[in-house]
C-alpha cells in the first residue's frame, strides 16, 4: 500500500474550540510557522491579497469509520452524494482546502481571515492565489450545495 | 515530531511523462481512481463544472534539499521570495493543487482538462468547486507571477 507521510508546516491559532458548521465569515485566524522552518519561507506573500490554505482535520482523523456516499449533513431533503462530490470534513485523508484573505504576515505569522479550521489545527500548505490558476469559465454546482452554503459564511 | 500519513485516492492518467514548466491548457486528464474505494464515492460530481485537484508531486519528492526561499524559476529578474510565495513543485509536503474543469465522469474515472500534472502522479483528494469558496474580491498579486504564468495555459 502506497504511503505518504507529511509533517505540518504550521498551526492556526483562533480560538475556534469545536468544529461547527456555519458563521465563519468574521473569524480571523493566525497561523503560526513551525518552528523547523526558516522565516524567510514566508517573504514576498505580502504581495499577495488571497492565499491556499491546505490543512488537516485532525480531530476528524482519530475517528474510525467514514461513509463515502451521504446525504450532505445528513439532510435527507438533498441528495445522497459520493464524499469527493461534497466538501465535508469527514473524507479520505482528511484534508481540508480554503483560499482566505491575507490580512497581514506578521514575521512567523499570517493573519487571515476566513479560514473556517479550528484552533491548533495543524497546516499542510500555503499557495499564493494567482488569478491564472482560478476557473475563468462560469461555475456550475447543483442548488443542494448553494442552499448548504446559506449561513457558512455569515 | 508530529507526522501525518495519507493514502493516495487515485492517480493521474495523461501520457505526460516529464514535469514540463509550460503549455498545459490542452491536457487532457484522466483520474482513476484507486481500487480500494468504491465507485459511489464519485457519485453527484456531473453535477460540478470545476474540481480542486489535491496531489502529491512524487517525482521532485525523491530528491533530496528543498530551498525555501528563492527567485521563481531562478530567474533573476524577480525577487528572491519564500516557497509559500510561490506555487513551484519543490515545497514542503510535495503538494499541489490545481482546479480543472471536469469534462465527464466515466465510472470509477474522472476526465479532466487543465490538470497539471505529470502521468502516474498520486491524487491525494478531489473537491468540488463552490463559487461560495472563490475570492468575491479582486486579486492582488505581484507582477512577476503574471510574467511566469505568459505561457503557462497555452
Amino acid at each position: 500500500m502506497e504511503k505518504i507521510t507529511l509533517r505540518p508546516i504550521g498551526h492556526v491559532r483562533n480560538g475556534r474550540l469545536r468544529l461547527a458548521d456555519d458563521n465563519w465569515c468574521n473569524v480571523i485566524s493566525e497561523i503560526q510557522l513551525d518552528e523547523y522552518l526558516p522565516e524567510e519561507s514566508l517573504d514576498g506573500i505580502e504581495a499577495f491579497s488571497h492565499i491556499e490554505i491546505i490543512f488537516y482535520f485532525d480531530q476528524v482523523a482519530r475517528e474510525k469509520r467514514i461513509p463515502l456516499s451521504r446525504h450532505p449533513r445528513g439532510h435527507k431533503d438533498w441528495p445522497k452524494v459520493g464524499i469527493f462530490a461534497q466538501r465535508n470534513k469527514d473524507r479520505p485523508n482528511h484534508l481540508g482546502l480554503t483560499t482566505v484573505a491575507l490580512i497581514r504576515r506578521a514575521g512567523r505569522s499570517l493573519i487571515v481571515k476566513g479560514l473556517d479550521a479550528d484552533d491548533s489545527t495543524p497546516v499542510l500548505d500555503i499557495k499564493p492565489v494567482f488569478v491564472e490558476y482560478l476557473p475563468h469559465e462560469s461555475i456550475r454546482q447543483p442548488d443542494w450545495s448553494h442552499e448548504l452554503m446559506k449561513d457558512y459564511w455569515r
